[in-house]
């Protein structure tokens, strides 16, 4: 397996992550990527399949701990509780990648083929919190409403997040969001 | 432009999507669509500018349907009250189309790449959604919430209506999913 790196992974990311954002994703070779980060195309291939999966590599974690979080909400929660925990938990991950989850969102903004990538993505997590819900004991009908409505709101509160430049915390954000979806049918409380 | 052929954009689209589901999007050239429908390749490509437009040039016309009911909505009506007009119009118009919408979505369903141009027309009608939200004076984040929470019951309502054999109008199974969608938080009232 070649020798070891300290966090080879990390420092590949960070190195395409800024390339991409630089020079564009089309026009960034797996080359200059291992080369800015001082480490080698085996290096490289050993974690990722390819430069796309730098940026989805993520998408597979992120759904489990999302359906980690529902499995482990209280058995009195209602759905839209138990995606909301999800939800919480992925915002404590994006967190902590601070930096670098925004420079992610921009390289996927700025390409097409990117973008629908990540819709794809959004709707694979959809499908596994409605799998994870079902799981609960909730009916189908109510588990699909409920993860469609979690990924609503995540595109929503996490698109403000970065538009604010991640000041304030994603979580409240994504609590704000679901208040809000409490009030769209509630006459009076909704224009501006 | 060559002469008028009755109903040729129809005869296009039915021999089109019948071909897709019997043979594969990938596999059909438009020789064989023009053959079955007994037309030129030059009415074809009057119609549509290529194989794929086929399946996607509707999307357009039903986001000025969407739209044009979220304005004409009272103005009473809350946010998810404008929404669900919007929906309603869509649904009138997929019932009219009967088995067209379904042939379409088969061939939708069994292709990755037609599934990813899906969601971004998707994400495009949430979008002009949210706009027309916030020209009744909606403010930005409800806006987006309710458009996010309209695309969510349309997929969802929409898959069931496919499922179950287009037995049931598409309209009811809408107001079911905003109804649905409202106990999600309620305690006690979602679990099987």
């Amino acid at each position: 397996m070649g020798r070891w790196e300290p966090n080879a992974r990390g420092r590949l990311e960070q190195a395409a992550l800024e390339l991409y954002v630089e020079r564009g994703y089309e026009q960034t070779p797996v080359a200059e990527i291992t080369k800015r980060a001082g480490l080698t195309e085996r290096t490289f291939f050993r974690h990722f399949a390819d430069k796309r999966e730098v940026l989805f590599a993520g998408s597979g974690r992120l759904e489990e701990l999302c359906v980690g979080a529902v499995a482990a909400a209280p058995p009195t929660a209602t759905p839209m509780e138990a995606v909301a925990a999800a939800l919480d938990a992925a915002a404590g991950a994006f967190e902590e990648r601070g930096e670098l989850v925004r420079l992610r969102q921009g390289v996927i903004d700025a390409n097409a083929e990117l973008r629908e990538r990540e819709l794809i993505k959004l709707a694979s997590l959809s499908g596994a919190l409605a799998d994870a819900l079902r799981d609960r004991g909730v009916d189908e009908l109510a588990a699909r409403l409920a993860a469609e409505a979690a990924i609503g709101v995540l595109k929503v509160a996490f698109g403000r997040w970065i538009d604010q430049g991640q000041e304030r915390p994603l979580q409240p954000l994504l609590s704000e969001c679901f208040d809000v979806l409490r009030t769209l049918s509630v006459r009076g409380a909704d224009a501006g």
